[in-house]
């Protein structure tokens, strides 16, 4: 499938206002995540004006999905702790209707992973966020199981993006160069960001839990899942750029990313967007 | 019951002793933490030149809690094996009476380190530290459950601060706009601080750790736990405020904490601290 | 034993040989290490060019340790479920020849790691990192147990560190002031570093991850496991120095070092190393 492109007005304006609504009122952002990237993505959720809560233990994880205004399931280090918690908070939030996002980290590679995220994407996440690799491999592993391949660019995920989107009602969200987010049927492309945020660990990781917040934010406000998604990508990579022009570094890269997300302005994003969308969604309003 | 405040000269002084005595002698600062702050933490420990150590294994937690300077709790994300390792570690504090903190992070809303807290709490912590939700709901949960209540401000808990630090003999830290520091007789206000520690995560949980160490730091010294813990609490406000003057957001605060930290000067603290302190101690003295 | 000295020009080439081919091809890099420092050590991986994964759960550590190009194994807080994931990365990394660092933190005070440390040394890791007192402890433990004195220099550990390697064929780095690597017959010194690495968490963990990194670069590379250790660690202490020059404290100076490793040049490395080798290897070579 060709997409036909044309620069979007929507998800800059749409970014825009959900980066006001999250300073104002904060969304209480759940994560389950990995080891590496817990402080990080605190942080991250912290700078730009959300409340991260990491609650990730059995009795507490179902409990608190209930309450959140999003969730973050990531894959990185699954303990059988984490595994029976991230099963309880997909649950959790699906009986509240709290959107989730699950970022299936390395899944395809490592077996037990592979079969805890074919469990959680059955469970209908609002959102899923990956690599290119991660991506394909979620789909093949769908579709019975298919490796990784590391080489694979967003483009060539495209395809499989957009399956996994259809048969699991989810957005689907393949980081890279040029950020691809699709519901299925419109795809949207984010040109903004830096190489820098591949030298940092958590570079991807935060944006899954971001991409929570703002789906929280999104909540009983005109946007839906698949721009909510989209703006947090935008802001987020957008605050990548900030962040390069001052850096020194992949270590003061990490510390300005935060600065930028605290201080990025709405105003900026509606200036300095580079984003695209296909026409198939106009097409199919005007049917 | 209302205070008569005044300002304080004995916190400053105590302050000043104690860092130049860390910095001596560094105290060795045991820390079952959670994984979101670990190591910022250890940082923050060794920047003010303490020596962290996080044990937070059953088999090790007890014998380690016996040989450190000080013990944190904090249970910000208390897996089963760091919820045994706490028993075991606060049992072994006690018994080689090395001084220990408490920080019930997210108590009341989440049952599992609700019951927890209910626990520890009853082996009787040296101090205890949180903001004015966890008191509150820890003084609850002591007579039979109650809710948290995110808006409450630090003077709103005073009144449990000093019921919970009377019935279990602890020092009782609400952190907040200002500082407040009880034995449940004596009141110690600091209003040193920034709010910029509230964009960074661990800026609480740290300074659960600091006050391990200058409890561990006034052992054979003439300083109480009372004045320990508020030593800790200004030293660390103080820092902030140095912190805030250089930085352009959350994430160059957090790393200017740091040097903040490693540069304070005990003159520093005499010169700068915002201390007030309450006449009843002065008053039962002169009885 | 005493030792001759000269100064060494193998391991500064090495060094720069092996820092171009990491930024080529960046070596998978498998870690299983402590909470504390995760997310500084895979920041570290990445600022040099290396890949992290930190893959430490039972199930997946087997499979990953015979992909990877190099595995470490930190010791520093040994749950249950990475204990048993230890074992499992030592014995796969065994299977493929995936060189493998074991970075026994702590050891000898505390007595799960230090059963663990005696059972993984056994496993003939291809290198050992530890400060003095950890190496001593280490030789002691294989004995039959004995203290770790924390006031050990490196040079006062040279003989543990000698027999150890001899004992299990590795090359055992001893981390200090000035660095000690010793195959059991070489011995390689490197005055290259800072103090202010002592004051960041994870100043010495990293290390051991970087070491098998540039193990894991010098496969099929003409440097044995003695140079390709002693190049990682001549990096990260020339880095170290870059990084102090520019430091306002221990948060800066982590941050600088991020950027450093990243920014270091072959060239610096041949400019500036102060790597001294004795003169036993070159004795048998002339035998």
């Amino acid at each position: 499938m060709s997409d036909l492109l044309r620069p979007s007005i929507r998800i800059p304006a749409v970014c825009a206002e959900l980066l006001t609504r999250v300073r104002q009122v904060p969304p209480l952002t759940h994560c389950i995540t990995n080891a590496v990237v817990t402080g990080f993505t605190a942080n991250v959720l912290l700078a730009v004006g959300a409340s991260p809560a990491m609650v990730d233990i059995v009795g507490e994880a179902g409990v608190f999905a209930r309450i959140a205004s999003g969730l973050l399931i990531n894959l990185g280090t699954p303990s059988p702790e984490q595994r029976a918690a991230s099963l309880e908070a997909a649950a959790g939030a699906n009986e509240a209707a709290t959107p989730w996002v699950l970022d299936p980290v390395a899944v395809g590679a490592l077996p037990v992973r592979t079969a805890l995220a074919a469990d959680l994407v059955g469970m209908r996440p609002t959102a899923v966020r990956g690599n290119a690799s991660e991506i394909l491999a979620l789909a093949g592993a769908g579709a019975g199981g298919r490796g990784v391949d590391a080489l694979d660019d967003p483009d060539a995920a495209l395809g499989s993006a957009r399956s996994l989107a259809a048969r699991f009602g989810a957005v689907v969200a393949v980081s890279g160069p040029v950020d691809l987010i699709t519901d299925g049927t419109r795809v949207i492309r984010i040109a903004n960001g830096d190489p820098l945020l591949t030298r940092v660990t958590g570079g991807g990781c935060a944006l899954g839990a971001l991409m929570a917040a703002f789906l929280g934010a999104a909540r009983d406000h005109d946007a839906d899942a698949l721009e909510a998604v989209s703006a947090a990508a935008l802001v987020y990579t957008l605050a990548a750029e900030h962040a390069a022009r001052v850096a020194d570094g992949p270590g003061s890269f990490a510390v300005g990313l935060l600065d930028a997300l605290a201080g990025v302005d709405p105003a900026d994003v509606i200036a300095e967007a580079r984003v695209q969308e296909n026409l198939v969604h106009v097409e199919e309003e005007a049917r």
